[in-house]
């Protein structure tokens, strides 16, 4: 029997032709996979057929959008996801998905190798192979652009010559990663740090130095996930795109920085993201009215790992899942309303209301009904205290001999 | 010899009446000691005499902008110090300073005690009992707002009764505290935490919405100290003050937040810090550039905890001092310049140079000059995710039974 | 209807003369607490009948050994629970449960206040009104040793005067709490922190320094849990009092420490606990066998924090319950089997092995079998040190301008 | 000019035969470096002729047992380096120094690569090699073992017919490491882990289940560096090696363990290192006594960290360099005596005492003298549980609707 390699498969030049090259190659056949994780772009039959035309014996084609929102952008809303309390993980939370299916595809078709278009620079492969190799060990990798040298110009060599049904002409000047969380922009001028990102890099954010009016929305929450907007019910993914195109109309979202990669370099990274940013704006927010100090405190520490653990390729390792035991631990009263206005680039919380809100208006006042027993204070603060003036007296005394 | 109190002064209501109701319960002379941390408003000549018309022996004014700048605000910026990911410390940062003046005049004048005007349910009395213990163990402390529950009432009616030079009429709806470093806002309608701000809150920042053109500034930094701004020097608190008026009037650093106290209840914070969130976002992004993965991972950590710290009051305790050996030592590269736009409530970081950048072209590039060696990448991925995968393996036999 | 007080009583003289005492003062009636958790001693039906001749309107004794040992020592041993590295938080664990049956005894019989016997200085107070404000917010504290100065002598007098039937002339020179995790041990010479320990402090271990022979045990661990020792079924209570024997023979777990205190100060502390630390010793090497690399680094961090909330008196707290959550999900394949050698003071584990094991004999043998690929290492090395090595880089450059 | 190479020498089979392995594959002339931690073994000089003998251009010495003390084993005591809370990094001290010495004589020689006899699974490797580039990322490395898969046989085969200087017929059965701060055993019949080790495995402790009287050991440090034992002066060379005579000879410091290597697998480890456990033990309970409890807490994570980073090869790193000067802070009063028992196989603190101790008799004690003010209590206890005691009641408030 043939052997089959599965091909994460995205109707671009470089996987194009690797359908070709892999058979040729191995001598196996070659299984698309492309995945819809809100993209956009390109209608999903075409890119199904194209892989077809290119050779490939199956072309799959999943729509994913809504299992990518439910189960891996929203515990990254519970989790505060910032990498570098910046980036909202775009690539890095898709790729866990797009190898689920892979997976899921190699077991179906009996494939024995996943094969993916990453280079071997960057982080995407970590989590392509790390990722595949959770969830099937015995399955080979072959990520043909990093393992065989292949070149753009080799690619275009390689279309050309077996007539493949691509556009070789046109090329952007940065490479692009999106989907629904939002949208990934690098390399091309971008690479000398000092320049500035210009208005053509974006797609999914107006430019918020544009006078517009604002946009005030409410976001309720339920156990840390957004259940509505402006009260009207909606799905993760529903909340998503809703956010994508209000926030995104506002300018919100755009990201601009330097950026530590798993393989050991900086890069200069631009990335949209305004429903992403938004919810976890507003997440942040209620859970500062619903989240107790000391869990709090600690949840920080645990987002930050999270959000490195979901970087660095790491979705399904064990530590992973411990600390999602721990965020959906810490949701359970993250419930309540959030109100934001979206303008000019900045979602800015201007209110919130919960049934589980730990904010006590009758301890926090300094009006009429103030419950708080303030001669309480001076014993907390002796002993709170205490053992911070124990050290400084004993510093003292010793430098003063 | 009478006893003496040293008293910190504002030259408000609650301050100047309680110099002669010290002078009364206690029997003490009373020294008012007023410090300059760049609150603006009031000449501080017209505080000092307020506070020996109200009765005070001796009335001190110290002009600790510098000392303030350079020795709480830029620790600060090194450290990113944002509580909760969001107050850049405004209030906190000045107490530990304001007590170390009370303690050095209660020193040189002989005094036993020293007093200040916070009430009970607030973070100001422990920043200013537990540094005052720190500095000096021995004073006592008095705080006659929350240790003999004087209201806002029996000031006014101890002032008229005195004929005490201070206008009782004019009451903010809010309490207010400021410095150079920013500006805090609380009670009045802010207290029902689902009322949005309203543009009269603010002083340090116009109004985001407002249409203008952006500002761009060019931020220099010399092992984590802002050292010049569009290629002129300044001082630290040149530094803030240049910024507090461009980035404010771009409406940057408007913060509006459900806060924990110390003392354990939640209170609604609205903060305007123009200078401040600049600086911090310029360090931030500089530190991108300049700082190794692993140091920046941790450094995360120790950031969290040194605003926890300096949020307590515990800015002189034993963990403060080595939690700054560890920021100063991360700061030594954090030397080059960054390039923001300031506009419309966004400090956007927009470029960034340094000659000790660990940004690399040549390891970053996917155009010519690439000398990242990417065969490296498939043993790297194979062993850094060895245990993560052979725990999947497990995982996985053991389900299957 | 007669207000009634529930007081957490232990047999002794402090809790007998507050019966009489709070009544008294209070005009309540008191209900007698007492709970077993394996204190030993006296036997409970005498503490029971004494309450009730000092004067009790009810006395109640619970037996929550085993209660104790599955819901309090069990996640003790799933924690590593060893705070500042050593005390197995022997009284930290009894007092959430005691806590726990005086509110159920307040709300079974419409008490209004609780009430305990510790002093203003320890631990115990906090745990107590902290525990008891988590689960009955309600519910007022009377603690007469601390809120009435109540001492040694004036209870000795007020026994004799109202003729309790308390032996007041028996005075152990120690403070001593025990229950079936441990023992603990302070005051009299060892408040001379430079004086040892001397034998007679020790009641649940043997002198390790006596000639005996070794003693060898196996326990099987099933999720975190011992669940059979040398191949025989037990309870976590039947674990722990068959390690309390056998580990105490050989004088395991005998520790002597000075320990921070949450009220501020230092204290020094004498503990046996031979069952927690044969316990807890044999669960950390069965992790260190079942436990992948990253989530094991990341659990002593977490561990750190569980054992820091228990013994500060969070064991209600929210983030006591995230941190359970995380420790649970982490326990999921702790099941095996550790071999100990229990021997002079030691507990030393000799062998291990479990179905769950991530130790690989072919990957880690240098002998023949050896299925670990070598050419791996060179790419992960370059990789894995690359940003620290640029780091270097670049400081060396710095140097040598 | 002919190319030189720099090679890590130990005067062993493997080694020995690289010298002329490595000048036939390169080409180039090999310079053995001998570097002197403290092994013992062989006379170095014999090792020096050695490497003449068997072919290499240079032959050198280092005697770095005071660095490795003073510069690598002190800097582990102050951050109680425990990897896994067991390990006292044995192997990982001695690497960083190795490494040192080989590129300095590569500097001074003009070599352009070093070479070790590490295998491709190992940690040393690794440490070898990043600590190479840390210091000199020119320097290319070979390491002929993992490189060309160079086993045993073949090693004898090369020794044999070139008739080298070495007895290849006595091989131990196991693999070992050792140096001054202590000893490392594995493979052999200990690759399966239930086995439990033999007493023929140690040559730095005595069998702790022989009878033997007990020695006590008072340890004096100044600013967490030992500086005499029983009054007389000692380095820290002396400290180590005397306690590895008195506490080996009571079997102290004996480590079975199954261990997490960086290259992603499980290995079973057994270490003796009696003088370094006798230290740390002696060094942490000192702490206890003079470190402040919250600076205290966070060290526990900079400890683990800083015991990981040395572990891990990562000794020059950023992030070292800034634990390193945290943790140098936190030893300023870190002076005082410690008294040990050291005795079948437990080195047990039994006192302490410290000019610059934070333990207060009068604060601790309940008897006469004391000075805590328990009044103080209440109000902390209030304050110090309000967050979580809120977060309760919301909790049971909506538990009950």
């Amino acid at each position: 029997m043939t052997e089959r390699v599965v091909l994460a498969y995205s109707g671009g030049l470089d996987t194009s032709v690797a359908i070709g090259w892999l058979g040729q190659e191995t001598g196996a056949e070659v299984i698309a996979v492309a995945v819809d994780v809100g993209q956009g772009g390109e209608d999903m039959d075409e890119v199904r057929k194209r892989a077809l035309a290119c050779g490939a014996v199956e072309s799959i084609v999943v729509d994913a959008k809504d299992e990518f929102a439910d189960e891996y952008c929203l515990p990254a809303v519970r989790a505060n996801a910032l990498y570098q309390d910046r980036y909202p993980l775009v690539s890095a939370l898709s790729r866990p998905l797009i190898v689920k299916h892979l997976v899921e595809a190699a077991t179906y078709h009996g494939a024995t190798t996943v094969s993916h278009g990453c280079t071997g620079k960057g982080n995407d492969q970590v989590r392509f192979e790390v990722g595949a190799k959770a969830l099937a060990p015995e399955l080979k990798v072959i990520a043909p652009v990093r393992d065989y040298a292949w070149t753009r110009e080799k690619a275009i060599a390689y279309a050309e010559e077996h007539d493949l049904p691509i556009d070789v002409t046109k090329k952007s000047p940065y490479s692009i990663d999106q989907n629904v969380w939002g949208r990934a922009v690098e390399t091309g001028f971008l690479e000398d740090i000092w320049n500035g990102p210009i208005e053509d890099l974006y797609s999914y954010t107006s430019d918020p130095a544009q006078q517009r009016d604002a946009d005030e929305v409410v976001i309720a929450f339920e156990a840390g996930a957004p259940v509505a907007i402006d009260g009207k019910p909606v799905t993760m993914l529903q909340a998503i795109q809703q956010l994508n195109v209000r926030a995104g109309a506002q300018g919100v979202g755009r990201i601009d920085m330097v950026e530590d990669r798993l393989v050991g370099i900086k890069s200069r990274e631009i990335y949209e993201a305004p429903g992403a940013m938004a919810l976890i704006a507003a997440h942040m927010e209620l859970e500062n009215v619903t989240v107790e100090r000391e869990l709090a405190r600690f949840k920080r520490g645990v987002d930050q790992r999270w959000g490195e653990l979901a970087y660095d390729g790491l979705w399904f390792s064990p530590l992973k899942q411990s600390l999602d035991a721990f965020v959906m631990k810490s949701q359970e009263a993250v419930t309540g309303e959030v109100r934001m206005t979206l303008h000019a680039g900045k979602a800015t919380v201007t209110g919130r209301r919960s049934a589980t809100s730990l904010y006590d208006f009758n301890l926090a006042t300094y009006d009429e009904g103030d419950t708080f027993d303030q001669s309480m204070a001076k014993g907390f603060i002796e002993i709170f205290g205490m053992s911070s003036t124990l050290a400084n007296k004993r510093d003292q005394s010793l430098a003063g001999e």
